[in-house]
């Protein structure tokens, strides 16, 4: 049974440990704090919160007062649109100040790799074979950022910073612009920014607005043989335009980094198309102790009865 | 015969079609300045000045009355320490501000690539395994750059921009420091950058006193398993000290973009090591439009009698 100062949470995922991969079994270092695994549970109602990722259809239901559930990664999209979490739960989630630095070295590694044509130079290497293949510079490359949030500055940022012609496509004028990059903004912002773009950088959130924002009108904006970089959400993407702008030869390939299935089922053909660059939703990830300290933050917080300073504006959807 | 109001340079390369590469045959765009081939040269001692990348040994021997030669790239070590060019031949280059951001996106790409895992996942793309690799926040890589011009300087800052832990070995305190770059400057600010670095990146200028300063005594300070990103000139690197510290484990292996001999020779064992990374001298190269207006604007000064404004000063050796 809990005592008044303890507070007890729930660990809900389909997909991973969370226990042990963000360090959450606090031990003596937070005995206020008591986070379980749902088979670890003795009274379901006493647990006051969740600490979340993919978590199944039917997760929260054995859980009648919960207060608060919190996402380990940025994206709160799963919970938000969650059947089971009423509208008077709190989302919360992770800020980690590294993610957008992750975030933004994987977008500019794959613009390089694409740009600067590495895995041709990988197969010369394996021929012993020079071959210096030819350049252009820097700023000839449009590049388009779908998405101005912490991701999104950051990966402009970053690509501005290497000499890349960057234009943003954002919600609201940012009130910090970065030297030398484009922004667009209002309803047509997205379509605005991907004119002529030879790269595509989906940094999205993903909203009822935003499903399937990266279709054939999209692809059509684009300059011919362009290439997208998907690290927003697999449900950005609707692959059957895709895969028909691929074909076609609109988009000449993708790095593609989140999926509507993930893991991405070994039998999809995307794992196969010698067009796409496949990564395991890594772009970025929440650092371990960041998740460990937030998650025991917004626990105290719940236990206070303090304002929780992790809270997502469902409205907004991030 | 030239009139008094043309100049006759001549292009030098053992490697290179300058003429084509570069749009240097100006036509009637310019028709005071003509740029030959050798065997296009009809009279030698007309010829006032010559184009030049990696000229040969006798190169400039038929020209008694040459005043300049330019490199079309942004190193001159092959023209300053070239027998045949004498002391009152101004020594000129190209300077191209896309080539620091060209040298910039070559040192960001390997580091990304290396530190978050990119070889692997292609691997398990290949095997179409969804395995997510553990990450670590940027802050935590150490990133040694050795060399604070134009090209240091963009290095450091794109690495820096991306969350990197950056220490520069400059010859002076910067005028402009990055925010949050540490320097070291005087004469062990080479070891002082390297000591605990993850990553080294090589962007010195070849002169008497750098030749073979990436030996076993700058390998030792490093951390264990290291990475080197050679971006420099072949001859900064001592080969046997390299193999030996491969070999050790003492560095991991190494991106190699320049070598003693280029092309690197078919049978170099370099090609075959799987530790290596090669590229062909790709790291950076000066667009073919700047040379051409660059090399005009030289020949046109030397004309006209005035000071060469890309001329480097001898004693600095860049």
């Amino acid at each position: 049974m809990a005592n008044a100062e303890t507070i007890h949470g729930v660990l809900l995922s389909e997909t991973m440990d969370l226990k042990s991969f963000y360090d959450l079994d606090f031990g003596d270092r937070a005995r206020d704090v008591r986070l379980l695994n749902p088979d670890e549970v003795q009274a379901p109602d006493a647990i006051r919160f969740a600490i979340c990722w993919l978590p199944g259809p039917e997760a929260f239901a054995p859980y009648p007062n919960l207060e608060m559930a919190m996402s380990v990664g940025a994206g709160v999209d799963a919970l938000l649109n969650h059947p089971g979490l009423d509208d008077d739960i709190a989302i919360c989630r992770v800020r980690d100040p590294h993610q957008a630095d992750l975030m933004a070295g994987y977008a500019v590694h794959e613009v390089l790799h694409v740009e600067r044509g590495f895995a041709q130079m990988r197969a010369d290497q394996d021929a012993a074979q020079w071959r210096p293949l030819p350049m252009r510079a820097p700023k000839e490359l449009k590049v388009a950022v779908l998405g101005h949030g912490t991701m999104g500055a950051a990966v402009a940022r970053s690509l501005a910073r290497l000499g890349f012609t960057v234009t943003v496509a954002c919600r609201r004028p940012p009130r910090d612009p970065e030297q030398g990059v484009t922004y667009t903004t209002g309803d047509d912002a997205v379509m605005q920014a991907v004119e002529g773009a030879n790269m595509v950088i989906n940094v999205l959130p993903l909203t009822p607005q935003t499903e399937n924002v990266l279709d054939k009108n999209l692809f059509e904006r684009l300059a011919t043989r362009a290439w997208l970089v998907q690290i927003g959400r697999g449900e950005h993407l609707h692959e059957d335009d895709f895969v028909a702008a691929l074909d076609s030869g609109q988009l000449s390939g993708a790095s593609l980094d989140v999926f509507r299935e993930e893991p991405l089922p070994a039998d999809h053909p995307f794992w196969r198309d010698r067009r796409l660059r496949i990564t395991p939703h890594i772009a970025s990830d929440s650092m371990p102790y960041i998740v460990s300290e937030q998650a025991l933050l917004s626990a105290r917080e719940l236990l206070a009865g303090q304002p929780l300073s992790l809270s997502v504006d469902p409205r907004q959807g991030y």
